[in-house]
């Protein structure tokens, strides 16, 4: 028997905030969990749209005419190219969906920016 | 405030089986909800990798030598060209991601190939 991709198990295996772990590639794309509270920075990623589903908790992903709020069983797709700054009051699980190789800060260097390709 | 997809609200829009519905795109990619019972058909995608996960029930994935099983929660990639076989004892909800254009029987014609890019 093959053995599937446990979400839960994946997400017991770290702690730290703002920083994608790997779980698992389709092609060149890549499904990343990541924890996240308070904000993170505002950024772009002029080459791809960026999916964001929330697995546990209630994010709000700020543009800069307006906003969206994310909770439990929600997806948002941002498109190329658009300034985002992802905020969660409490602490929040989410999968990312992109290509291989892209920054979590995109056009942005911060503290916040996280190792890449990075796989638990 | 924008409008984030909800996977629920969509889920309660259809009841036919393997039929997916989008409900997003990212790039030249879909996210794809089904609701599935039963026997699938053996089939295969030779341009592609295929993302499953498991939203509610329990799939299971069949390869020519072995399987895979999917709770709620879990994802399984199946990679390009591999034939594959899923399989619900029960009702089950999945969500697919894979490339726009994707026939969900692949390269084999049947009666449960299903209309494409049919949203929801």
């Amino acid at each position: 028997m093959l053995k599937a991709i446990n979400i839960n198990d994946k997400l017991n295996k770290f702690s730290d905030y703002w920083s994608p772990k790997v779980i698992g590639e389709m092609n060149n794309y890549q499904f990343k969990l990541a924890k996240v509270k308070g904000q993170f920075i505002w950024h772009s990623h002029k080459e791809t749209d960026e999916t964001f589903i929330v697995l546990n908790g209630e994010l709000i992903i700020e543009f800069k005419n307006e906003k969206v709020k994310l909770s439990k069983g929600e997806l948002y797709i941002v498109p190329k190219g658009v300034e985002h700054k992802p905020y969660a009051k409490d602490e929040c699980h989410i999968m990312l969906i992109e290509p291989k190789g892209i920054i979590n800060t995109g056009n942005r260097s911060s503290e916040l920016t996280s190792k890449n390709d990075n796989w638990v």
